[in-house]
């Protein structure tokens, strides 16, 4: 018999907690006989004195066991999901999942929506007109076998567990614990079903973890956790110092990833879907020529026509939804772009609507950002830093200017991809 | 306006927090706006954390803004308050109430009731017949006016919220702050409205603090909160590694705390109500007078009648309710007493019926034990160790002989009262 008070004053304590005990833990909370209180405070706990790789993996197996598993055994072919930590102008899942279905790996993908100042893939592909990710299973499936990619919200039924601890830690101040982030990421990738879990842990000012040490150890337990469940797992640890690519914002960053899957891409944001997708088991000589040849392109837009969307706006932008004003912000000085602070940026287009607040709150697509100016560029004193999409005349150019430093001198350049584990 | 999870946030990183945050937190903890898994966490961040004085004055003051408070200012004379940490056999109240207020120090004792293995000194004295102990507040200041004593339940509208967070704090592991405890213990004393307050903190197995540095912590966090809120503190650190006296139950008790008032009580209670007494403010010479000429005693036999008891019971303990079983258990060999944990022993006497397992449990006023050695005492094998009173022929006879330990030399006296502070 489950003692919850015990249970909690152990891992208060410092014991280690046994796998079965965690189970039940799980399962008494999911039928009520364990109280938000208890959980919280067992969170709390958590936060605290930590959790290994075994009570890690073991939470993870609670959670997943909570709701169902989705099958992907009948779908031929290493079925491949991947996973941001999150950040600013992030749109790589938009260029990586098209990119790896073309060469040959399905991908599906099974998303959560955006929150506070980093981007959802969610709301970025409903910026297309049309565009559907509420696909029930079966349609979810089915479009992954006949196409090789979808992209869906997870809906309900995929670690009802994590939905209700996430939405307890996120009232609790229990979300800033490394095992918690671990094992509620990995339950949902390993739901998911895919054989390959590609994980990008951003590092700095837009992402969750501000250090790299930080986010190591949560790469780190995330790669246990995944090859603990059987799946092979790999991970980059990636810079979010300044966002990725130029654009931020839903439409924006929809139009900036088809620009990329034609082969105009951003080189940052290009250089990390190309490692991300090696890591995942694809040659980089070949994801480069899927780019330059449209069959990456291709992909993304079977996928948004196979989704209800309108796949000519990848290639006619003005066909995406437009703000109705366009401010550019002025480089108050001469010099070089030392800082485009990433956290700064994301808080100002959410600002601006693109972002929630709340969980369930609408998004604006059409808001956003268009950077000019990066890390290590020259500028002159008038020239534009970036251009601001808004729905009121100025609004957010104030927080844009604030969030770049020029300098007398380009900054030592900062790497693209910290690590590779 | 308060954000519950930055504070919550705050404490969990280490910060101080500012008094009215602390009161605004409580206040709306008790509206319902924050909720019960938010209190949770916060207690779990204030068991790994803690809270200075300052922070544990202001968490008291808001616990006791949350209901009504004692007015005692019509009441002649330096009013006392005297309150136990709780330990086994401890029936110091029943003595030390008279005793004071014999003395002339008007005392109105509002209490809890026992939980585990610690008994409760309003169970105790329902064991009287036709004692009541559930007095409306005008009522009970009206005796305390008219005899200068009452011992009473201390109601819903005395410090509510202290209520609800004991009873949130028991299911979720948060029980051993030394902060909470001690603004718990004095939020009630406080509320309670006596000019001083008498604080008995035990140390030993038989005690919540099994260790002296442990409740010398918590004496001091007390003195400190009872000494901001402008009240006389002070407080012993007594020896609970033994039970207190001979007898352990609820009608046993009353018995002997009667036994003590007539001046035939066990030495080790009768130094620790006149050490408190000294403390509270009399002068030894004085009680021990007032024990032998039967004025104490008088004061017991006086407040029994107000609240509706039998006050023959006190002077003829057959009138109290009995056990109809009693067993003798006799010592394995001969040697002395070493121990007499006091943990077992209540832990036994509780398991005999007169504990209660979970709030608002009944409990038997007529089981207990009578303890015929104590730590020191010489014994033959086959003499008896104690009495064990109990509803079934035989039961607890086991559990006490196990708390028992015999050994060849006479172990080294343990003081009773450990430190003044």
């Amino acid at each position: 018999m489950l003692d919850p008070v015990a249970l909690i004053r152990r891992k208060r304590d410092g014991e280690r907690l046994p796998a079965a005990e965690i189970a039940a833990f799980i399962q008494a909370y999911m039928r009520g006989d364990v109280a938000d209180e208890q959980a919280a405070a067992l969170c709390m706990a958590v936060f605290f004195r930590g959790m290994d790789d075994g009570e890690t993996a073991a939470l993870t197996d609670a959670m997943i066991a909570s709701g169902e598993r989705v099958d992907l055994s009948a779908i031929p072919g290493t079925k491949v999901d991947k996973h941001s930590t999150g950040g600013v102008g992030d749109k790589t899942s938009l260029v990586l999942i098209p990119l790896l279905a073309a060469a040959g790996f399905p991908v599906a993908k099974l998303s959560g929506r955006g929150l506070g100042h980093t981007g959802g893939t969610l709301d970025k592909l409903e910026s297309i007109p049309g565009m559907r990710v509420d696909l029930d299973r079966a349609r979810f499936l089915d479009q992954v076998q006949r196409i090789g990619l979808a992209i869906a919200g997870q809906g309900p039924d995929l670690v009802p567990a994590d939905g209700r601890l996430y939405a307890l830690r996120d009232v609790t101040a229990t979300i800033e614990s490394p095992a918690l982030i671990a094992a509620s990421i990995m339950s949902k990738k390993i739901a998911g079903g895919a054989d390959t879990v590609v994980l990008d842990v951003k590092v700095g000012s837009g992402a969750f973890m501000k250090e790299a040490a930080l986010a190591r150890d949560l790469a780190r337990r995330m790669l246990a956790i995944g090859r603990a469940a059987g799946r092979r797992t790999v991970a980059l640890l990636s810079d979010m110092s300044q966002p990725l690519g130029f654009a931020v914002g839903n439409a924006v960053e929809v139009a900036e990833a088809a620009a990329t899957l034609r082969g105009r891409g951003p080189a940052d944001l290009v250089e990390l879907c190309l490692a991300l997708g090696e890591r995942a088991g694809a040659e980089r000589a070949r994801l480069e020529r899927l780019l330059a040849d449209g069959s990456a392109f291709a992909k993304l837009g079977a996928m948004v026509e196979a989704q209800g969307g309108d796949p000519r706006a990848l290639e006619v932008p003005e066909r995406l939804p437009q703000a109705p004003c366009r401010t550019d912000v002025a480089a108050p000085a001469s010099g070089y772009v030392t800082q485009v602070d990433a956290l700064a940026v994301g808080r100002a287009v959410a600002e601006l609507g693109a972002g929630r607040r709340h969980k369930g709150d609408a998004v604006d697509p059409a808001v956003g950002v268009i950077l000019r100016k990066k890390v290590g560029d020259a500028v002159r004193a008038g020239e534009s830093l970036a251009t601001v999409l808004a729905r009121r005349e100025g609004a957010g150019a104030g927080e844009l200017l604030a969030a770049y430093r020029i300098g007398a001198a380009p900054a030592a350049p900062r790497p693209l991809i910290l690590e590779v584990l």
